[in-house]
């Protein structure tokens, strides 16, 4: 046990509460659209931002003190992790997600590495057997050393590329390991500084193929989860191949991946897209291919990714909106990929970020849930395509040609007259439940 | 004749002249990498912003007077297209491009829209014979008019997707008849304004088949030119399908139109969506899909489509770059989206807007081709990438597994060390050519 | 009598109503922080976008139907006001704010438009003797115009400058004459769109002087109201030269202008220029200047003025907390510088998005005014500044130099240790009451 | 002698060299407008971005690797400072830049940092004995260490504020000790994260405060060179207080600091508050207070800061013109605040970065001072302005009322017309010139 989190006792629902560290609205047992709350959110927590990231920025290092500093040794990622499954605990997470470079020291090597990480990863499966907490996914961080620097598999070097593969498979192996139910792929560094120096074809054909292997792989050793591209459209490269979800499936179609690899989808990587959230949530799900969340919040106004807890409950609605309209998560979840700021210093922030995160997705979880439940929304979308229902019109879509549309134009007189699109009050709509 | 342009010479080819009227790099017969720069360039004058545009924007009214104002006749129609070929002559243009709106009222049923159209393309055919001034492509404006507002081919009113079917088909048989080299497709109002009202998946559904429409209608005249499919992320849409490169050529790949469509890359889509044009001309000759340019300028720091005349030599070289190396244009060329500021009220402004862009493409245009010529980039790039080219790396990318790539790993403690990206250096090299 | 909002009854609050245009909040008479919430709130409706704005943007013309419709005589204009009236007693509306050229055509000289505004000043006198609908403020539109293209009271050419004074002074006229507690500037065209043509320092000069003549002629003319400037960043120009709040106060401080005005806020404009609503709230009040707000809400991802109807109660209850604690308004109040979706055709429409907007506010202001009183906020910000309460902080502050507080620090090994912002926390608790 | 830049010989200027290292545009000793190109441009190496940092970005860590690593001893500060001699030789610089926390480490307390910087300071100025390199400013780091984190003069914490005023003592008794032309302030955590838990109006006290005291202390040690406070929108902070020209001059008023602070002006800080570099320029120019620049370039499509080298000589002239037209620097220089990419890890690059950054600006100087001596744009903003010299609009300016101006309007019937504003034409002009 470390004594970090002393003080802190087991978060719980009760609404009454004049505690800063009680749910409000996070009843994990209260049935949401024919499931518990939980089972409907599927919270994991993010290991990196919680554990791992020290409280940097570009003009400041470290602010933050824990007990698992100076995070160089093996002794410290297991302070670290026993720091991690308490606080899992205290919040009653269901699920927590991790890259390799987390959970412990990267080594001189890639034997040193890998011994490291199946140490950890031993470690791991042990605290696991006594917790209720699972992996959601894993990833292999591939971003931050400077071997990535011009790119993971997408590097000109092809070392980088050899180390990449088997970066992979040492992080597929441990998620299979611990029971993860899904395996990321976020790309970071796959895309390039200045197109002065990169070969755009070479990239994304080492990209296409990279990915192929992912899926051989896990066919190979037989593992049940769902392998998940994180799209994001820069930051850290100026360009990243991955942008946004059509991007992403445009890769997916030129590289016969379809049907093989689906989405996990964060609102701060859709925001910088140019996207709404809920855009690129229905995107995915009108390609299938909707598979998990990285929730989190990012300033409008700053121009990078700055994870932030989820505050905003009539935002976080309109998310939920889309997941639930497609069935809900399957192997996905919501993620936190959500940091302290910087200046937050102390355990009761991390624990006070997430249960605020939690409450608000509650929130916005029932809010959607109400509204799918009303039909309102669906009742109005369909009354306005209404028209296509007829048969004339069905079979103008299917086998009309521009001549024989044209034809009808003209004979009818078509002249078709607007109607109002109603969105004002679909929106007061929306406001009646969050 | 007008008498809009009394008074402006034809501009020449003069780099002594101190006169705001002549060109001062743009030569239509000097050669550039094996033609005619005339020929490497194919400028285009875009009707709509030099004729049809009025000098409004959102919080002023027009600020413009010409002689063909009020546009509501067939008869203004004329004097304006009078004006149109007097401006090709006096630059020399040879080419120019419209939208049906542009060029006559849209009248008040279809069957009077077709017989303004007819009307004006008999007009334009008569023009066209003594002119050298040839269609670089023709279009359908199917966003201006109100019944446009919640889409076009998208719209939930099938009956304006009908409309839109018989528009197209005379665009595409204008087009045909005055002999354009394309035909565009923009959907300025295919998008959403809010997800609320709107359901994406028949939204696309629509626009697919209505492009399948369209290749089937080209195919079916026997026009020889090409489809292309002009990207823009939002405005006027909130959200437009078409919003990259990448998310057109997903589409492309959905609907099965490989091979059957190119694109239209304008600079100011390609800023507004967060990439460089450069790289959305990259990213088409990558998949084989580009096939002309809009080229323009947009304010970086003003969030809407600004659509100034060029001016940035080293930005338009860097454009031409990726043009001149994928072969040049074939069809395409270079149309000048590009409006006069509304405070540029002459029609001197007018001439000159085209004359300093003609100057600016012909500068980037002839530093693109002394960069290939040269091959400094092409080499340095080759070099990065050389480690591919041995036959293990080949073998590694093309056969490899996780596994077999892991095994070797850990046989040979591969260990990259990163290299220098030398992006300073190419910048400055390509600071030696503009 | 219109027939425009024929069969729309005046709107009540009725929480339990299930209808689109009930107030489920907003309860005029219900006392909030010791006030009628009408009275804290002071709605306005503004005339320009419910009545004069025709649904254009900038791909597309008028997409509304007005029984008021051409705008362009007198007669109209006349229709126009009745149905306005009528919409403002639907509201039961405390306020209306108008420009000179939303509520009667220009007309061809000077002479014409003072007639036209008489009369229709005149006009309003007499609806206003039966409404309880009041002026918040008037104010001229020195933008639409052609004659403005290059600014207004900063313009090149003198007879601009002129003709601006002469406008100013007669919308100063028939403001007092309808007893509108307030006047405001905002300066679309007072600033510049190419620095190659602009002389700064003339500009900003003649702002400065024409400033100083619109506070003389309020004392000549014994009007009580208040002068507000209303700043944007840009759009329509470039570059305006009331940028912000802080540039604002710079020019007021240049100009000696200090008490004598204050500041009318937007939501948009705020986001426009980088900043948060509460931000320039916040700001304002610092500098003893916050008079007035225009509540909208701007799409963040839309680089322009949006000027949507507010939905986002969280963000709302932030800009009212930053009015209520400042002590509310006085002569100020909250203007609706919002207008429909351009596809929003209907009555109705119009009627929602105020509805919506005023439930929306409500809500932001009973959140505020109970954060307000519960004190939770203030007391965590009072504790976190609280070391500067000590005598010898003060005396630091007051008396120290760097020499005195250096030999301070060297003295006492002064190393200060950060203590957390608690910034989460703080978010929780706001979401405690939003 | 370090050997980090061996094999690089000093470089030289010779247009006809084809090496990666010689200036083909800098020529130190030619004539522009009447000063030495070295005399106009005043070239400083920023030690922090050449010397100090290392390669990270917010997703990875270091990448380069010099002899001076790691950081963390007077020994390793001592290589440092070579081996920055060595290139400020190399280059012929005449000026370098640094912070205190650049040139040596921090310690442990503020008497072990005092020691260490003494011991630096000692060490340079025996160094600059045989450097012909200057000291162009000197600043104080308070942003990186994590007691800095909620501000440093506006900290809530009053001995922080100590800290802040005992370091300025320290670093502007350093830069006066060697011979330093300028002070610099820039306060990037001189703002706010959340306005939750910010009392504004204290911070900015303390910082206006603080402003005195430094002014106070300059006259006090008869330091001649000029305070520079240098301002920037955002980025460390959510919100900076000295967010661009008009905000700092804004707070030169309201602190009484006119006449005693000028402004040092990044480009990448102009385009992060939304403004053109030369809009910035131009408006400190205006306000009398244009005192130094930080030369870099940022990427338009990044919202933070790039800093990287300048490469657009069409910008970096319309920068020079204004400079120029305010009669050059006095002890302003141009320091590059600018970094090398993150994967130029190579010696040749840092200098590489330098000689075409400095190449550019000769370039963009020569540009200006030709449009300068050509005199046309400013005959074309003359002759714009040209009405305001009557003796009757200088008299209606300066003496006139709203109501004298409005019966000249009427009796004149004065209604203007617009004329063009030609901005096409001058863009023209300038292209002839870069």
């Amino acid at each position: 046990m470390t004594n970090f989190f002393d003080g802190i006792s087991p978060v719980k629902f009760d609404p009454a509460s004049d505690s800063d560290l009680a749910f409000r609205h996070y009843n994990p047992d209260e049935i949401v659209m024919g499931k518990r709350m939980e089972d409907q959110l599927r919270f994991a927590v993010a290991y990196w931002h919680s554990f791992a990231w020290e409280g940097g920025d570009p003009f400041g290092g470290r602010t933050f003190d824990r007990p698992w500093y100076p995070q160089d040794s093996m002794a410290m990622a297991k302070v670290k992790a026993d720091a991690a499954f308490e606080m899992f605990d205290i919040l009653g997470q269901p699920f927590f997600c991790f890259h390799d470079a987390d959970v412990c020291p990267g080594g001189e090597s890639f034997a040193e590495y890998k011994r490291n990480l199946d140490e950890i990863v031993e470690y791991f499966a042990g605290k696991m057997e006594s917790s209720k907490t699972k992996l959601l996914w894993g990833t292999a961080n591939m971003f931050t050393h400077r071997r990535f620097m011009s790119g993971a598999a997408t590097n000109p070097d092809p070392d980088v590329f050899a180390w990449c593969a088997a970066t992979v498979k040492e992080c597929m192996d441990a998620t299979m390991k611990l029971g993860g139910q899904n395996y990321v792929l976020w790309g970071g560094r796959e895309g390039y500084e200045t197109l002065l120096n990169t070969d755009l074809v070479k990239e994304r054909n080492q990209a296409g193929r990279f990915l192929q292997m992912v899926v051989e792989y896990k066919k190979k050793i037989g593992f049940k989860g769902t392998i998940l591209i994180e799209p994001k459209p820069q930051e850290p490269s100026k360009h990243q191949y991955d942008y946004d979800v059509n991007t992403v499936y445009s890769f997916i179609k030129e590289f016969d991946l379809e049907g093989e690899v689906a989405m996990n989808i964060e609102q701060g990587h859709a925001i910088l897209a140019g996207h709404s959230f809920e855009h690129e949530l229905a995107m995915a799900a009108a390609f299938g291919i909707l598979g998990s969340i990285d929730m989190n919040k990012n300033d409008y106004q700053s121009g990078w990714d700055t994870d932030q807890f989820p505050t905003n409950v009539p935002e976080v609605a309109l998310a939920y909106y889309e997941i639930l309209k497609m069935g809900g998560f399957t192997t996905g979840g919501t993620n936190f990929d959500a940091k302290l700021r910087r200046q937050s210093l102390d355990a009761e922030d991390l624990i006070a970020g997430h249960v605020g995160a939690m409450d608000v997705c509650a929130r916005g979880l029932k809010a959607a849930a109400a509204m799918l439940e009303d039909g309102g929304l669906e009742a109005a979308r369909d009354a306005r395509y209404a028209g296509w229902d007829s048969a004339a019109n069905k079979d103008m879509l299917a086998n009309g040609t521009l001549e024989s549309i044209s034809a009808r134009v003209m004979a009818e007189n078509i002249n078709p007259e607007p109607r109002s699109g109603r969105q004002e009050r679909l929106e007061n709509y929306v406001n009646r439940f969050v």
